[in-house]
């Protein structure tokens, strides 16, 4: 099987402000025992997928600094889209530029930004997926037992068993769910037969070429412009060209949930989508009381997360608080408010500071 | 009458950490206004005693950024003590310097650090406990009527009412009361005849000179030998042999408390020893629910001290929080902990911190 893997790595990231900026999103941010969730996600597939068949693709603007970050990997390798077209067109420009070279190619697809610290385990269910994408066709997502009434997530409903897959069970998937009420979750999570919507998945390229121009017909038909242009003028000015045109949509609502039929892989290891600083205390080291990274000093302190990427941070006597400190900006927020980071970045950029955003 | 002013700013300040240093004690720090304490200290003073009879007493280790605070003040009116040995000491070594030249001179004493928005009624007080301290020898204090049943102060109890001063009241002292518990604060409050011990005083130089000889002998022998040493020596020189070895004692304890007759002059302006992290919401205009110093955006966060001397501070949602930042350091402690910044101080120069003390 010729397996190629695709980082997707175009997150912004306004969420972990003030340590995360334009300039530096999510994925380049220390929270892997002091690398990149990026250099560890990549690093952790590095045993499945060799380097020059692993594709990163992220914005433009940070490209250089995602090269920085993947020294291991060959500079070419990481792909730079002109403007953020969500990741149908992301998915689909690897999948038409893989197709040239290697039509039989299958393709995992996973987000640069999560956090899975069981390395093999991860391996082993990806490898399972892109089996069962070579053996079975069709699309193969890797279904996350729920270990909460989470409603931050999509899930996903399984149908029958089909077949197992190194000792994992392959189900039909019935159908996706958008983020659900808290009643709905506590039911997905008692009903066992809801799973959450990972993000990872297994496609051969022909598959995934094929659902595309089934239900994106408008992006397939950029795409083939895109890489006629690319023949014709080159990469760089087809992309300029033709990318900030590609249909907008996500690889989940635009095909996903559209597309039949979808096979899930059970799997149900440690994994976190770092979605907020809150979930930071989740999924980090747990010292004195909470999550410290860099040089603080917290006294009596439980339950909070405090960072510093230049002052000292001193916490005395504050419990379930996030406090973030870098050389020119301070955050302070209580861990169960820490989505409206949005908001504060929302009011520093209508107050015109975009030199800290 | 020969009124002289003695401004004593020799406190060091570990409360106001990280703003306060030991290079830049609390009496520095701009929350007069964006003015220090020192300087609107003696700026309040000025139309009552003019800058060549104003004396100010600080630590050798910032007499100079004390002179750059007081450009209007003689350079050679900031004395500096080459040790700190309290306030009995501080007093003493200016009323047998201010005797050599002008032995008739009435003293008024006061501390940098206090913040007393109402200069008027300041120097008017101020100019009421000398014309009582002139007239009727002994020694005077201000006698501050108490707003709140306050644990953290000494207390006056006051007797008879003797005369007044400029419509003020003067009182026999019938004695000084440590720091009381929170029942008996609350039994002075409902009293009447108790009163916060300002830290403000006014004596003739004989009547302070006399007091110390006979309550504080170990005290006035060492004052003596240091301003024998100054003619033979030279002050600077004086000053290193004897100042570290005067007898250490507060003017409270060593005098004040032993003394009789002392007098009380009752006043009520508005007053504050900001004592705190906690006391500036207080003291200061307050804004969008708390009080802002710099750079910061407090969404949402009543009740909060949120102070910026370099990096944007965001607070979004907290309460009674007292968050301070400066380029190396940030605070982040309840109001109700503020006292808690000496342990942490106490903290960090045992880590061997000492850059950031």
């Amino acid at each position: 099987m010729s397996l190629y893997a695709l980082v997707m790595a175009g997150g912004s990231g306004t969420r972990f402000w003030p340590l995360s900026r334009h300039s530096r999103p999510k994925q380049l941010l220390p929270f892997a025992q002091g690398r990149s969730l990026l250099a560890a996600t990549v690093e952790r597939l590095a045993p499945l997928v060799s380097p020059d068949r692993t594709l990163v693709v992220t914005s433009a603007e940070v490209a250089d600094a995602v090269r920085a970050e993947l020294p291991h990997l060959p500079g070419h390798n990481v792909l730079a889209e002109p403007a953020g077209r969500d990741t149908a067109a992301c998915v689909g420009w690897v999948a038409w530029r893989v197709a040239r070279s290697k039509p039989e190619a299958v393709m995992i697809v996973l987000p640069a930004d999560h956090l899975i610290p069981d390395g093999p385990a991860l391996r082993s269910a990806l490898a399972s997926a892109a089996a069962t994408a070579a053996a079975r066709g069709g699309l193969v997502t890797l279904a996350l037992r729920p270990t909460r009434a989470e409603t931050g997530f999509g899930y996903l409903e399984l149908g029958e068993v089909v077949s197992a897959a190194a000792g994992r069970p392959v189900h039909v998937v019935k159908r996706f769910v958008e983020k659900p009420s808290r009643e709905h979750a506590e039911e997905f999570l008692a009903a066992g037969n809801y799973c959450w919507n990972s993000g990872m998945f297994a496609w051969t390229v022909g598959s995934i070429q094929g659902a595309i121009r089934e239900h994106l017909p408008e992006l397939a038909a950029g795409l083939d412009s895109l890489m006629a242009a690319t023949d014709a003028v080159g990469e760089e000015e087809a992309l300029r060209r033709h990318y900030p045109e590609l249909q907008k949509v996500s690889i989940d609502v635009g095909v996903m949930e559209k597309a039949k039929p979808v096979w899930a892989v059970g799997v149900d290891f440690a994994w976190s989508d770092v979605g907020s600083w809150a979930s930071l205390s989740e999924v980090l080291p747990q010292q004195t009381g909470g999550v410290r990274l860099g040089d603080v000093i917290a006294l009596d302190s439980d339950g909070s997360v405090v960072v510093s990427e230049g002052p000292l941070v001193a916490v005395v006597g504050v419990h379930d608080l996030v406090v973030v400190a870098t050389r020119d900006a301070v955050l302070v927020i209580p861990r169960n408010d820490a989505q409206r980071v949005k908001e504060l970045v929302e009011t520093l950029r209508e107050a015109g500071r975009d030199d800290l955003l």
